[in-house]
């Protein structure tokens, strides 16, 4: 299996009691240090003439390095580990989001008025004229995540209670990235026509929908479904998001190779519902030449039960992933972790462009092809060119409320991926720096921009 | 029609522009004093040596009384009406909740424990053990507030939109007084069936359900069958919060007038959603004579087509309210306006109570009777005795989620009541004081207490 590096998500704290005399620290850090673990903060908890009490947190790289790091303390003579925090949990407990009042609610006249009787008032008026819900209440600046729990991250189908934190996560981004006010809607059924039912019975409080983590290929009647039937915006982040950051990645991308779009040749593997969406994507922005392949190489016309999303993108000759790639000018992987070579690479055509897409492993670890690519981009933060949906779906649920979109559209997709990529000036422009950080202020704003600009392009604004 | 005194809910801000010169203030109060204006906060915005400007804000008693005063005071020479502010839509614009994050998302290590990588192991952890979801996500801590629209206030069937500013309203008296997080789920479905499924549905996220505003009789189906298919608590506050404060304030007025439960005659007027459920608890709590009007008078068997819950307590001698009425010992309404008059309380028993609860205007006003009774409540803050829900479904729902009970029982609601009760000190108890007042702080605290001793009790506590 490849180790991933230490990282604040296999984070521990270990509060320990050392004697108070000089070189007591330093063992542990050099035991902490031999092990592989990252130390971060290191607090004094107390401190007497005899012993001192500290908390280290340390980064490990999965659950039994974190636990092989906090033996590697305990072994130590004379340190007595006191206690262990499980960084990530314990921000988990009693979940990340709450509700909160705009208004206090301290007299009979805050009652008489965010209360009955005088809130009737706005209930009629709203009845009288079913826009003004856009003015009075939440759904103005509401969104449903939408999941049934049957694809959480790469893990599978965890249900809907597994699925919870993620979404709140999701909530939580959406507030801190757009000020979007995000809630979990996490659903006790995997049937397709039950979760549209339940998201139409659902849709009066939201001014859209974030489908999040429903496997394909019911993601995608789910979606058309939705966005047939209701009058606000439906965006399957995991489809559209990816996509919309994967060709803002490639347009940056083939500027430094000096590649036109409309020439290269891609080969993709995965044909989930991100691998579909990027590949839909990339050939509306003027791609022309895409190979898919899935866990059985290329996807040909002839194969028995294809979907019919596959088959839109099925070509005549079949063959293995390690066959199509040969004189590829781009890869674009969101499938699993390890399945493109290194060889596979070097067999690609010059200036290769690698996009290794899987979470939390990409489909090749960069170090092995360093030297091999032009540019080399991952979903991962710890490496460059970080391709995360969270550059693509707070700006887009910001520009499509804002401008009461009906719907999100393909063309929206475009002009925010354009807008994305365009944040990247040429002179700045690296094989390092093609894609913002997603801490970039300027990325929502012109991501909101961008869709509300389309959308009144194509007269679906209502505001 | 019964007018109604000023009150906050028909406030108005009129910003003025006024001469500077001695008596002109006095000139715009005089005028707004004369049509019935209540002047309350007056703010001085802007002056000059010629000009004043000012805010003054008035409550009024309906829209037509608000348009009444401005119009007064557009009638004065001199002075100019700048702008008005209608205060109870100011309030509603944009909505009056939103969602918060609990820590922030400010770098990278924040992302990687709050969203992925981190996140996929409190996902998994809840997978694998699904009673932490209680732990680790929202649900804690988390009610939805589900409506169809269908009963809204006093105003009827408005649909999902139009009862949305209610829902709201309702949340932010959950998270006030309780500190409970609820969340508004407006349903674009009035059908039982459809409902309960929803419901179902998306109840993963949340550990109760508040049902509100669902008309009779669709709402007895859909509580009892929420009840029965889910693990959470399921609450319909329009009966059962109106029942538990109606017994809590029956039980301290018979205190004054020294009846017994069991030896009273009860007429109520109502038989609704919140009558039924008001009917049952006082019968739980030991009444005996219980005689159910509705608009067609006493509820006889011999009926045809009547619901279950009318079956429940029809009695066999028909009749009128006002037959009903005589020598009764208690009235309880949760009808319409206006429907007792004084001539039927001076028809009751020796020290009649009198509950008259229809909202916004009561089944008598209390100054027609002020000699006749012995107690008066109703469901205004504008008289004593306020019989409010909100003193019983933030502490039902407090008590109930934090042991994490699986259900709401109907002995809860007679220990709730016995508890609310109990914070009138009988050395306090008079006339004017048989209920504790929505602002009593103690109320949630006791409520909550009685729920989970309740809960311990019938063993249906979960932690």
């Amino acid at each position: 299996m490849v180790q991933l590096t230490p990282n604040s998500s296999f984070s521990v704290t270990i509060r320990l009691q050392l004697p108070n005399r000089a070189g007591s620290l330093a063992r542990v850090t050099r035991a902490i240090g031999e092990v592989g673990g990252n130390i971060g903060q290191i607090d004094l908890i107390d401190q007497t003439r005899q012993c001192t009490t500290r908390d280290i947190t340390v980064d490990a790289a999965s659950t039994e390095h974190a636990e092989e790091i906090v033996q590697s303390v305990k072994n130590l003579e004379d340190i007595k580990v006191v206690n262990l925090y499980d960084r990530t949990f314990n921000l988990h407990r009693g979940g990340k989001i709450h509700i909160e009042n705009k208004i206090p609610l301290k007299t009979q006249a805050d009652l008489a008025m965010a209360y009955t009787p005088g809130v009737g008032r706005v209930c009629s008026a709203i009845a009288q004229d079913p826009d003004k819900v856009y003015n009075f209440t939440i759904k103005q600046n509401t969104v449903a995540i939408v999941t049934d729990g049957s694809a959480v991250l790469g893990l599978g189908n965890l249900g809907p209670a597994g699925a919870l934190p993620v979404m709140e996560g999701k909530a939580m981004l959406f507030k801190a990235f757009a000020g979007v006010d995000a809630f979990p809607i996490c659903l006790d059924t995997q049937n397709a026509e039950e979760i549209v039912e339940t998201v139409k019975n659902i849709a009066p409080v939201f001014g859209g929908v974030n489908l999040e983590d429903i496997s394909a290929p019911r993601c995608f009647e789910i979606e058309a479904r939705l966005r047939q039937e209701l009058d606000i915006p439906v965006f399957h982040d995991d489809q559209h998001g990816t996509a919309i950051v994967s060709l803002a990645a490639l347009i940056n991308a083939l500027k430094l190779v000096k590649k036109a779009m409309g020439e290269i040749r891609i080969v993709m593997n995965g044909a989930g519902a991100a691998g579909v969406a990027v590949a839909r994507l990339l050939r509306d922005g003027g791609a022309r030449s895409i190979v898919m392949c899935d866990s059985k190489g290329i996807i040909t016309g002839d194969r028995p039960n294809l979907t019919p999303e596959k088959r839109e993108f099925a070509v005549e000759k079949g063959g293995t992933l390690a066959e199509a790639i040969v004189g590829a000018d781009v890869f674009v992987g969101v499938s699993v972790p390890g399945v493109l070579t290194p060889e596979m690479v070097r067999s690609m055509a010059p200036d290769p462009i690698v996009f290794a897409m899987a979470n939390p492993i990409p489909e090749i670890q960069p170090e092995l092809v360093a030297d091999d690519v032009a540019v080399i981009a991952t979903g991962r933060s710890d490496y460059p060119n970080q391709i995360n949906n969270v550059l693509a779906f707070p700006g887009i649920f910001r520009g499509a409320l804002d401008c009461r979109a009906k719907s999100i559209t393909q063309a929206m997709y475009l002009e925010a991926a354009n807008a994305i990529a365009a944040l990247v000036n040429p002179s700045e422009l690296t094989p390092e720096y093609i894609i913002p950080s997603v801490f970039d202020k300027r990325v929502v704003t012109a991501v909101s921009a961008a869709v509300q600009q389309a959308a009144r392009k194509e007269g679906i604004a209502r505001s």
